[in-house]
């Protein structure tokens, strides 16, 4: 008989309601971690969550929320972390000892830490130095309200220990959401993460008035900068033509409901960052990633040039004329042979 | 100073007409072989093939059009192949002796060969046997439409012979087109040929009202598969993940202009193949493809399974209802586990 278990998610924004919803649709006894105690109001009472979503998408009768973040972890035999990527390193930090010990905790936040210059993968040794957590990427082509309309929805969970990848597999998957494993987790991070800036790259096409032919050129070899990315800094290349590489791609860059491709299409309409940034309620995660890694390619020198122009873009060195994001002067290349 | 070539298109459908297009605004003299007399009068005195293309859309002046197939192959220093792919194979046994000899012969047409249930590059030296002609194929995410409006488009072009396939990329580029070379001739056939079975699925989501993380999740399966079928079969795998494989997919699967998705959608609705297939005007190259496809995987007994149902599901032997194109209902299974 299938063992039900109590999990704890981090965040009652859209990606963590949609999370907890699966598990709740999976059986299991759920409680949001917010902060934001009109949220846990309306959870716990209406079964609503309508800062992230319409008023006819109803919670399951099994999830509830709770401001109290030592009552959620406490009890929780499985953790879905889904605050914030940039809070997050510190919100971890300040919550490590609450943290259950030999339980899964999933992340599904993406994005590389700004501050740590560093994935999650890479500083969660040092961050749960000492306690037995075995950590879990969650990412893949989902659209949050897609998950809450039961749309079948495939993801990936990397997980070094392949227990812990199979034991989150199979109580996280039911008829209309399907994990797959796999034990890169760098690489599933980093399609993830990588995703955001190539989006907002796709809207800035997409605001000058470009079409397929252009949008998905860039995107084929946006994805060829990052899956070179994954294999120079310990992911495999392979990864980033799965579900959180091209199929999160392809969803982010193409599909119409994305925040960061909503980035792009602005700045190609003249708005400028600071304001989009600001007006946006949601938080468009490929900015600050977009930042590191263009830190890191120029102190590495990573031949990564849609990448590189992006940043250079928004970062105001360069003018969208001079941008030349589909790279159509470059010399003409072979189609494998960019090194970075 | 570069020299400029007499390149003979043939074939002045809406891709055919659009890669001509391209190398008269190269610079190139082009001239395009039709049979249809009305679009071959139309091309060389309006300047237009509104057959497929709209009204303002003018050809350029170098581009004319010949219904002696003799004349445009005597005088090409370089062909542009691009007739229905299931004609082709009769088209070239016939006027192969017209062929120049040296020079380079583009095939961009698409698809599996159903008579011979083979690929171009599988029938190529049979086909021209003794004749040094040697043969390239262009793939890549491009509506013609598009090309047609200068939209930047981005292409492969697959050649065994290095020299030749740099030779044509530096014919056939320029501002707002640009080719890259690959020496994976098949794998970007295969790329070319597959995308259009995976689009009519894609398009039979759509029309069963699914959306983008579920038609995702089955384009990154459905490229999988299509990358595993090319390492089988003669081809390189990675090559699925360039321009011929990814670009090209999300381009049929998730643009809107797709003959092949239409199908698919049609299908969904409950019309019937042969009907789809009889109101066309122009050749949805997906199915005779899928069939032929079909064939393989069942004498070769590949583990294919969103390619299987398709094909199942075309040929009648299950129903819609029993279908399930995003493998929702298999065994969960790791990531990059399928063995074909």
């Amino acid at each position: 008989m299938k063992r039900f278990l109590n999990v704890g998610v981090l965040g009652g924004g859209s990606f963590g309601t949609a999370l907890g919803t699966v598990a709740a649709r999976c059986g299991h006894n759920v409680n949001i971690f917010s902060k934001t105690e009109k949220t846990v109001h309306e959870i716990n009472n209406s079964h609503k969550n309508t800062r992230f979503f319409p008023d006819d998408i109803i919670l399951p009768n099994n999830l509830k929320a709770s401001s109290d973040i030592s009552e959620v972890l406490s009890k929780s035999d499985m953790v879905i972390h889904a605050i914030p990527v940039q809070q997050s390193y510190d919100f971890i930090k300040e919550h490590r000892d609450k943290i259950p010990s030999n339980i899964p905790y999933i992340i599904a936040s993406k994005g590389i830490l700004l501050k740590q210059k560093k994935f999650f993968s890479e500083v969660w040794p040092e961050l749960l130095e000492g306690r037995k957590v075995s950590h879990c990427i969650l990412s893949g082509p989902s659209f949050a309200i897609e998950i809450m309309k039961k749309y079948p929805t495939v993801v990936s969970i990397g997980c070094k220990d392949e227990q812990v990848a199979k034991y989150v597999q199979h109580n996280l998957s039911f008829k209309s959401f399907r994990c797959y494993t796999t034990d890169d987790v760098l690489g599933v991070e980093i399609g993830g993460a990588l995703k955001n800036p190539l989006a907002i790259a796709a809207g800035i096409l997409e605001g000058i008035g470009l079409k397929y032919n252009t949008v998905t050129a860039l995107v084929t070899r946006g994805i060829y900068e990052m899956s070179l990315f994954s294999g120079k800094f310990g992911g495999r290349s392979d990864t980033l033509y799965g579900l959180s590489g091209i199929g999160d791609v392809m969803l982010t860059c193409l599909g119409s409901l994305s925040r960061n491709k909503a980035v792009g299409i602005k700045l190609a309409q003249g708005q400028k960052l600071d304001d989009i940034i600001k007006t946006n309620s949601e938080v468009a995660e490929g900015i600050p990633t977009l930042l590191v890694l263009g830190e890191f390619i120029q102190q590495y020198n990573l031949n990564m040039p849609i990448f590189h122009t992006l940043y250079r873009y928004v970062k105001g060195d360069i003018t969208l004329e001079e941008a030349d994001f589909i790279i159509m002067s470059r010399q003409l290349e072979h189609e494998w042979e960019l090194k970075i």
